[in-house]
């Protein structure tokens, strides 16, 4: 089974490298399934019920969210309904969405997993006993985790806890792409962090003036997703059956 | 003025691997100058004057520091005399040690400056503040900073915050190199991390079941470097004069 | 010189039982002057015009702030120009509004100087080195300190370190008042928290479901100020040459 | 039913003026049960065997802990056989020791439970979930919270949430007494915090020049119980049926 997962799609400028690029990507590694963070896809912020049917339109057929899911209070009028959204699976029992989401390709079944990190995060449930709750509770012939977090100690700990038990462990959140995607020992394709689909000329996608004047001022600052210049998408291809993992980058 | 700047280097497997392979990064990239942080040299929290006499002797020439920096208690005794280590410099005015040193080479004096990011980190001075306080009470043809610190967005902000100021800022700390080097529109060379030189299959460095332990049990666990299995060298290649900056990796 | 201290006003309810109230305290303890803190005043989250006014107009003569002193931009419109609304000291240099003020009561000057704590509060300077800057560049016949802090271990160490330096240092933040008023032993007057004036069945001023709410459910969720209910007013009467602190606490 | 609660015993210092007030306070208050916090008992970190011992001894029928419980090891070799000693509940399933204890007095029983919370707190399961499971999964006539919290709107978020469910909770953590005693609107007993017992001219129990160093320094600094000088005596006096609470403080 061969995907492709997008890192963290911010606003406008990631959705519209998005839609420039995703043929190209597509016609190259021929995935069989294509899956992206969208938790900052509507202006920086959450996902807008806009931005979540251009990301579909656009060829993905799945999206993962983390800590910014309910920043656009809407996601609550469709998350529900739409099993191709998947909201971190560590959030309590009674939680609007779902923590998982399973595809069936040519007879075989895929689970997708989002949990978020707890490591300098939101207090959410145990995400390694979370882990192990879905991988009992369901039946599946493939497994991914996008493990949503910070601290790169508790990303690379969960891919070697699950290394063997899981096909793929991708990490999101920093919206950097860390070069660090490699088949651990029992076979589990790892990366710490996809990285960010968004302004390239930029801090984590917001105007560059907006985040140092925060650090600088230590005053409360809007951020703002920045409008102008080139993009950059950040992805990786893998193949869960080959065990083989590599990072797409690309910049326009 | 050509530089390797090597990333946390983590007790004797990571001195190991930079004696085994030191030799052909020089051969092939030959470095006018040879830096490494050295904030986890022994055993994996702080710096020995064993460690660091180890490290100076296979060819490093300078060792930045950070969090990590008071963990052996030993380093009051040679962190003042030693021009060679460089501590983060927003410690409070008083602080043994320096926060920058100064080499000059072939009638061109580089500054290097190591500075402790404050997001996640123990609380020091601003990071922004005390850069500009250190290029402007210095005489320097070029300069770099290595920004140790957790979060992506202070270390890029820290990066646009510089371009056209600094000639090259190089992140460490997380110890994942980050697949993110390149040159600002100014010209500032940088990486949002360095990674990390020591054991491959290890977190951060640390034996996988001791992490793994502690975020499942949440009871207090000893990390100990792991000290088997293959290792990695982290680093980047810098040129300054021609703004290129490149990443090395080695396993063995 | 003698001082009535108001803990944290919060929204309409604080500013209704400070007027209906504070003629009684006036007349009880007949104050030289009366300081609150102001930051939560309008809608529990900042201070505006019309706040401050009200606050004015009641009687009480300077309003202190902490974290949430930005929290209503329109203070940007008016903290320049006044007097009366102090700011943590330790933002940088160049921030609106001032760090101290310096009333004169028959002859006697007061330094009133307010500082924001550094554990699990954003970071600004360090806030030690912050009150001996302060000492050390102002004349006065008497001082006190607002530390608005959250950690006990923090408020308390600034108490000790200023013994004798100051004459009183006041803890606001954490929105519920200690039972450790005292003279340390130099005399300077210490408590670790004032406490909170405003809605009395509710959690810091908030009401009890909203914040019981996000606690449960891990989702964001509107903080409203309690509107209904008794209120309470929390204070400290201090007589700085008496060397002698009373707590006061009505609730309405 | 009467019950004494002392809060955080320090090291020596708090075994000491245990000791030395217990009885008065037995006499005066005839209570039906004393509980203690002790998980700084031992040298400040810990609860060792001696110290437990020493507690019992001294008259305390039950310990409860908090994010300290594992500083001594040697607790390991003795919690499992000890149900006079709580740590908090909502460590993970399988954790030694018990999150919970109950005890029969004149046929009734009273279930005592010990809660860490999360805001600026270790990670563990949520603390609203821990105690609706404890209560619905033991049978009790009497109930009372230990909730080991830093955060006053966590601490008085469970007061309310608790309010009319339980008999009493009651904070510990800071150290700090507060003085918001009092009955919440359905009976419940409430105080966010009953402070500490052990150095009275100390930080929290400890040297004031050690903590004050550490803010000053930045450096590590070994902390020690301050061994000297006057000893204070945090506690509450419940009584369960009448619903009521008071606070007691003996400063030695
Ligand atoms: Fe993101
Ligand atoms: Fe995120
Ligand atoms: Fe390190
Ligand atoms: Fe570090
Ligand atoms: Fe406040
Ligand atoms: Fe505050
Ligand atoms: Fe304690
Ligand atoms: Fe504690």
């Amino acid at each position: 089974m061969k995907i492709i997962f997008i890192g963290d799609i911010v606003g406008k400028p990631g959705r519209k490298i998005i839609k420039t690029h995703l043929p190209e990507i597509i016609e190259k590694y021929e995935p069989d399934l294509i899956i992206a963070n969208g938790e900052n896809a509507a202006g920086g912020k959450g996902l807008s019920q806009k931005a979540s049917d251009e990301l579909f339109e656009a060829g993905i057929d799945i999206l993962t969210m983390g800590n910014h899911v309910w920043d656009k209070k809407e996601i609550l009028n469709f998350i529900e309904g739409d099993d191709r959204i998947v909201r971190p699976a560590n959030y309590p029992t009674g939680t609007p969405g779902k923590g998982y989401t399973k595809v069936t390709i040519e007879g075989k079944t895929l689970l997708i997993v989002n949990i978020s990190g707890l490591v300098y995060m939101p207090p959410l449930s145990c995400p390694f006993k979370c882990i192990d709750e879905m991988l009992a509770s369901n039946d599946y012939d493939y497994s991914l985790l996008d493990f949503h977090a910070e601290a790169t100690s508790e990303k690379i700990a969960m891919g070697w806890y699950l290394d063997g038990k899981v096909n793929a462990v991708v990490g999101t959140h920093t919206h950097v792409q860390t070069a660090d995607h490699r088949a651990l020992d029992k076979g589990t394709l790892y990366i710490s962090d996809v990285g960010m689909t968004g302004p390239y000329n930029a801090i984590l996608g917001v105007k560059k003036e907006d985040v140092i004047n925060k650090f600088i001022t230590k005053m409360p600052t809007r951020f703002n997703v920045e409008p102008n210049g080139p993009k950059q998408l950040n992805a990786v291809f893998l193949d869960l059956k080959a065990k083989y993992i590599s990072p797409i980058q690309i910049v326009d």
